[in-house]
């Protein structure tokens, strides 16, 4: 086998066990809550037309896009995110969706983007959005869900913070200039949570803007109150399950991203410093301007695979066990009908049980694999205990040792 | 929006809702099972070297798998199936992984075959494998699990057949030539359970068989007895849990693929006539000639679409309703918070519920949405009910509504 073919692409990645079973349990977590809040959910093909896909994230993002020619001689592309290929579902199946369409979706997508620490070139996104309503309640129950989402992981520190494009656009177009827009005045506003104010006037100021105005831009979004629309918006999210103090008001939020058009949120993990976990808000025109129906909508895109990395670091998945609860061995050949026998009954209860899959291993191998792969409980069935109909039961971190029946087995492996 | 961009590429499909409600109701069913039997997890990227997954699965197949060059000139491809770079994982983290390593992956893959009827260009593969083991404790560990996998979908009758690769051998051996090897013959026997002997005969001889000796092949191959390691297999399986009646021996069952080593099977479902929906068996040199490591391996793919397709025929699926339990009206914009308060109040409990996202549709617009997508319960909060701290609860079903307290409101909606 030549070194090229044990190894993955730059930019892939497997997922062991280990690693998968931490992505499983947090999709677990937040798609149990996804479906609390009634979202459905949607999937769409890995490979989409080429036309598609291209001139719909800008210019730079075209050439991240991965497209190839196929043996019919189409262009086509591989997914790059999860929003454009949802606006087709939009506008394609128009009479089969409801009016009010509430989605989440979980797959992969694809970027040929120079692979480093924490980027990749397949990776993981998860977005809920809701279709078809401008009202202050779609927006609230993204937030809600969103918040919850993060709680069912686990996580016991969770802040929302919270900005309205509106407030944004109103307080700083007086300072735009021909040469620096208003969003180019945002896109500096936007650091405000990465550099001092003084670093962001010098940029601001590097970008063509007076001296005078940008200190005065920064001076009127620092003390810009929230709209009405926002304080409805908070006022609803918080009856529907946010904390108070969990959600913060922040005049400076701008989120980078240009098609926003009311209510923008980040969330922030206090307990593990890493820039926003999902980030989102409303975004009225885009569908549209993707080339679906004028659909308004709302929703929120979480950093997926940053999540499962602060859910480890602060000790939120399941101790790292094999996915078996029990390893019953085989104490020889003979005995292996035996072992099948108590295995059925333990799985018979939902127990995770292993069959140890061979019968010439001693048992001293059997426990030692058990070990290695983590298994918290071993069974051992010999002459004694199959003649005294019981099993030889030992708790792998304790060493504890017992004799007991299948079903006071059952009563403890279930605990 | 021109038409090419409002559709997906021919052979691919969009799973909406409903749809993809479904395949995960099967996706959770026998993942289930899988992980009570201790199957791990593994999950492995979409695109790898093309020099990985080509000469791999034989030149027709060849032509199949989607590659490309990528920006940076690599010749690069998409998954064709699970086996091939699972071969790659265990040779690539042989010092990671146990010595014996179950694993489970549900992935897609991509082929670029001429879709037809039930044929796509990317669907679902779901393969269980034990790898390291010649026991024949794995055998049967992979024939329960996959058993109990069927049964947990619901599938009332469930047919294992299942025969052994050497009773095919030993037997068909001395009838080859050196114009029709013993493969050419099996492949010819296969075809026994979809036509009659007379045609399989006929075929044979058309390959250049002499009349006589495919008849006696046939013959033969029909009084063939299982061999005592499969019968060790099939004991043990059925102290797996496994019924008597549900394993079939089957000489003349060949499946047919080459790779096949040992013990092979498939599994039927009576009441679904259809072909089958999963077959494996053991392979002891594949993953060697993959250009991995010399390990032994028993498995089977199930047909996850065909699965997916026999449950909604045989009404398997819980019936076809939206992912929200309730939906809470929202009776006008004043009462939007105690609305929200009521969804809050619901979901704390579990319950599936979808706050309507509109405060200006009237309540005759809401239920027309709930009966729409089909939501079983309405619950109303209307001036009466909010002074009286209740709802109302309409069955959307049996039309019927009752005036209660929210705690009654949650026992009815957990039955």
């Amino acid at each position: 086998m030549n070194t090229q073919l044990i190894q993955t692409l730059k930019g892939f990645r497997d997922f062991l066990p280990e690693e998968k079973r931490a992505r499983q349990f947090v999709a677990t977590k937040i798609t149990e809550i996804f479906e609390r809040f009634g979202f459905e959910p949607l999937e769409t093909p890995t490979l989409e037309y080429a036309s598609l896909l291209l001139g719909k994230y800008g210019e730079e993002a075209d050439k991240l896009v991965y497209t190839f020619e196929d043996a019919g001689e189409r262009k086509i592309g591989l997914r790059y995110d999860q929003t454009v290929p949802t606006a087709r579902v939009l506008a394609q199946y128009q009479n089969e969706l409801p009016k009010y369409f509430r989605r989440y979706q979980i797959q992969n997508v694809y970027r040929a983007e120079k692979p480093q620490r924490g980027r990749y070139r397949e990776f993981t996104q998860c977005d809920i959005d809701i279709f078809g309503s401008i009202s202050p309640l779609a927006d609230a129950e993204i937030l809600a869900c969103t918040y919850q989402a993060f709680k069912n992981v686990g996580f016991p520190n969770i802040v929302i913070k919270v900005n309205d494009r509106k407030t944004l656009l109103d307080t700083l177009s007086r300072f735009a200039t021909e040469q620096v827009g208003v969003f180019t005045i945002i896109q500096s506003i936007d650091k405000l949570d990465k550099v001092t104010p003084e670093k962001v006037i010098d940029e601001l100021v590097a970008k063509g803007l007076a001296q005078e105005a940008a200190t005065q831009a920064l001076e009127a979004i620092s003390q810009a109150q929230a709209t009405q629309s926002l304080q409805n918006i908070i006022a609803l999210a918080e009856n529907l399950g946010i904390p108070k103090d969990a959600i913060q008001f922040s005049s400076v939020l701008a989120r980078g991203l240009d098609y926003y058009t009311g209510m923008i949120f980040e969330i922030i993990l206090p307990d593990y410093q890493m820039g926003s976990f999902a980030g989102g808000g409303r975004y009225d025109n885009l569908i549209e301007k993707l080339g679906g129906k004028n659909v308004p909508a709302v929703g929120v895109a979480f950093g997926f695979d940053r999540m499962v990395e602060a859910a480890k670091e602060l000790k939120l998945l399941p101790k790292n066990q094999s996915m078996a609860q029990v390893l019953v061995t085989v104490f020889n050949e003979e005995f292996a009908n035996t072992s099948a026998q108590v295995a059925t009954q333990l799985r018979a209860v939902g127990i995770r049980t292993e069959l140890f899959p061979n019968s010439t291993d001693d048992l001293g191998k059997q426990f030692k694999y058990a070990s290695r792969i983590q298994i918290p409980y071993v069974a051992v069935i010999g002459p004694e205990e199959k003649e005294n109909n019981v099993i030889q039961l030992k708790n792998m971190q304790t060493g504890e040792q017992q004799q007991i029946s299948i079903e006071q087995a059952i009563q403890l492996l279930r605990l």
